[in-house]
């Protein structure tokens, strides 16, 4: 008879799994072996564990379904927080499976035993540990459906390795995760007695509201009331661009973002969290709107998309088709390369149907502002960095038939470097427009604010990625991935040109 | 009137902190700012918090005195927790400062909000969060007599950004650590009768055994009793070669293992754990000794070095002095670079005095029987992997006088891979000699052993580091670190000699 490991792949294979982002260790053998025991689930190697729930977020957030993990112990798992804190943000659908000690190791405290669970639990809605073979596969469908459960969680599964290598029955049933719930009409209505009423309004947009429905209702709602339109800071996907109507992203910056609302008498908010500030200041609240602004037209696990299209109706708004604003044309005396002068070109220049992955930080502010084609734009939704390469590579996997570019800060990039082998051995249609400005810059930024006007040599030197000067050509390369530097923009203009026409990967280091 | 923070980084000098590991973020400002408040405490950047806890680790084994790191919120020390579970198994004194959102902010639930504690507690031994600027410094005081606490522990006190930046006096008293435990001369009796009226006897040693004075004492109990000595498989720190006794490392496989034991009837422990199997294994049992062979002559807090001096008083013991082994003569017709051969030349090769960091698996296993010079060994004492080149670059701040080896597999290099960065920017005296075998070999020989003798393509993939072949030399050279790449054993040779007269990092990349 099949192992309990076998089972649950096989269950995991009926239910439409199709890939398992991979980093085992001896406790995950059965696991993986049971992997080859399957036809349609693929296995993917990271070098490290936050390459693999990176690539689970970028794969969740573009398939809505759920990828694997497989990870190694608490200390392998550990490694993936990082991302799975991303991803928890994100309402990503990931669902993890970390092998442990057999049942009657786990007492001898040998060295790689540690208290997984409470490691799992500050980024999984739901969190258990196997005790049974023969109930392994249904625990296994209790995973699924807690990941598909609206809006999308992080679910993890720990199972001992003696769990995994002995014999069950299965596959287990396949229980249907719950849909979207609607909003009510009363409260449609509500709202929109409210932005009737209200001179000064907004609508601001996360989640599901900023695919394609949501926003094109939220157009016509515009058009019919004056409500601004905004878009959450740091989107889990937002479908951008071509004849989409043109949103305004929340700024980061609590006093920037404060001033975008000033004055409005509504602000309706569609599955995005109220609007707080990232980060607490001296002086300055925490939260954005004004006060008694907030009207919440959908909580997390409901259908924002369909309510907002009811709003747009309870308003009689009527629909508009909207054509797609010229690119600013190029100006060919510019040859500097900073990040206004870079963003104008990599929207230019961006393939139809691109999926951009923005972990660009202050060097990808710009592309915010300028004309695109249609795209796809998955941001860093929980502030790990570390999050941009991986959720690439996830991303390129899920949608082999678009191009990808991952428009990256070089901070940031080093956390989970390693996903540009994962680019190399997958042969991903993935760019990299590295924005090497050797510091980082946010945290300069953030320790003027803090009233840190000269930063001793200490806080300079934690600051600063000089000293040694990081060759990324060389990173790439040393990985498999080819790669180019460029120091101006005609450069830069003419290496991203010829890597997006190219299959596979390729890294783009843009010196700032 | 000065910052908490300041108080806190005063208080830290004055205890005698010199070094702080950091990767810092928005809510760490206010310590970062300290760190140029106070003249004492080096600061030193790590890419990737993985590489800053790895760093304290080595730090620790070297001088047990903590090193701080500094790390941002939930996710940044997530990053972290791989390196302090080895910490925490080699009983290293680390103290993590970890900043969270100012006090009034959390409640908002902000992007990077996220239960820290939870994250911490699995890794540390004493964990808080500092509520009030004023108790502060208080607060860091307790959790340094915490990591001084025999026998060394993970202390981990989580700062909100406006505790830390809020005014306070101080700096605060420092307490002291209680010290080690006499072993009461009862015990010591009684295990002396013991392997006198044993016939066959073992002394396993581990932590503070595994120092010179253990182990002379170690010496006499064996020459008095006939004892065999042994060393725990992964021990934190173990002085070794040169004029010390040979003494077995226990091997990793429980069946070695329990052949090596078989027929003891008192296995003497010295500050080591019982010994257990790494992993559970089908059909075999987790304990190794033979049943009620075990007899405990120290706990963890108690004074392993003494109560083995003691001991070998009790059984009337005379010292001897020893001489160091020859070193094995080369072979001059071996051409070939393998295991074997590569642990010969380095052990030949080694400087007196050196720091040996063992993250080699499979690769390092010959090295424990070639003779050396004196040298002290660090291994991976938690199973996560990742450990050895941050340790080593931790351990070369600890002793910048002598020369450090890493010793280093490269499946595990990669998990940490951002260490090389540090080697470069503070110029350190480490050689890396990275066995470039391509696989995760343990993994093929676990599966083997777990009846996976034809692993299918995804087992193979997963256990692969092929397709692409890393290219080392590219990505130490990337971080500012040189680098050769050598394919037989005279090209090692000279290549180790070079880089080991030359000051500065070097790393070797070995083909096996």
């Amino acid at each position: 008879m099949p192992s309990a490991a076998v089972r649950l792949m096989q269950t995991a294979e009926a239910s439409g799994v199709e890939i398992c982002f991979a980093n085992p260790g001896t406790t995950e053998m059965p696991l993986v072996a049971a992997l080859d025991e399957v036809a349609g689930i693929r296995a993917v190697l990271g070098l490290f564990e936050g390459v693999c729930t990176g690539c689970a977020d970028g794969w969740g957030r573009m398939r809505r379904r759920p990828a694997l993990t497989l990870l190694h112990l608490g200390p392998g798992f550990a490694n993936g927080i990082a991302n799975l804190h991303n991803a928890r943000r994100a309402r990503s659908p990931v669902l993890n499976l970390v092998g442990d000690h057999t049942r009657k190791h786990l007492g001898f405290d040998a060295p790689l035993t540690s208290d997984i669970e409470s490691l799992a639990r500050p980024v999984s809605a739901w969190v258990a540990t196997a005790t049974s073979p023969t109930r392994l596969a249904s625990d296994f469908s209790e995973a699924l459906v807690a990941c598909l459960s609206p809006p999308g969680q992080v679910a993890t599964l720990i199972v001992p390795a003696d769990v995994q290598w002995e014999q069950a029955s299965g596959p287990a049933d396949l229980p249907q995760a719950p849909s979207r719930t609607r909003v009510p009409t009363e409260r449609i209505r509500s709202i929109a007695e409210r932005l009737r009423s209200s001179p000064a309004s907004g609508l601001l947009l996360g989640g599901r509201a900023l695919g394609e429905t949501g926003q094109r209702a939220a157009d016509r709602i515009a058009r019919a009331t004056g409500a601004k339109l905004f878009a959450e800071t740091f989107p889990a996907r937002w479908e951008r661009g071509g004849n989409l109507p043109q949103i305004e992203r929340l700024a980061y910056f609590p006093e920037q973002a404060r001033a975008t609302f000033a004055g409005l008498e509504a602000l309706v908010v569609a599955d995005a969290p109220d609007p707080v500030a990232f980060f607490g200041y001296r002086d300055q609240e925490s939260d954005l709107a004004p006060e008694g602004a907030i009207a919440r037209l959908s909580a997390p696990e409901e259908n924002a998309e369909d309510a907002l299209e009811a709003l747009a109706d309870e308003l009689g708004a009527p629909t508009r088709a909207l054509s797609a604003p010229a690119p600013a044309p190029a100006n060919p005396q510019e040859n500097t390369l900073n990040p206004a002068s870079m963003a104008h070109v990599l929207a230019s220049r961006l393939p139809e149907d691109a999926i951009v992955v923005d972990e660009a930080a202050t060097s990808g502010l710009p592309f915010y502002s300028a004309p695109a084609p249609r795209h796809t734009l998955l941001s860093l939704t929980g502030g790990a960095i570390g999050q941009g390469l991986p959720c690439a590579a996830g991303a390129a996997l899920a949608c082999p038939e678009r191009p990808v570019v991952a428009f990256q800060a070089d901070g940031s990039a080093q956390y989970t470097v390693q996903a540009l082998f994962t680019l190399a051995r997958e042969n991903l249609n993935v760019v990299v427009v590295l924005c090497a400005n050797r510091a980082y810059r946010i945290l300069r930024v953030e320790l003027a604010r803090a009233g840190i006007t000269k930063p001793g040599p200490r806080a300079l030197s934690l600051t600063s990625l000089e000293d040694p000067e990081i060759d990324w050509v060389a990173l790439a390369r040393g990985y498999g991935v080819p790669a180019d530097r460029v120091e101006d923009l005609p450069a830069f203009d003419r290496v991203l040109h010829r890597a997006l026409a190219e299959p596979g990967p390729f890294l783009v280091e843009a010196i700032l």
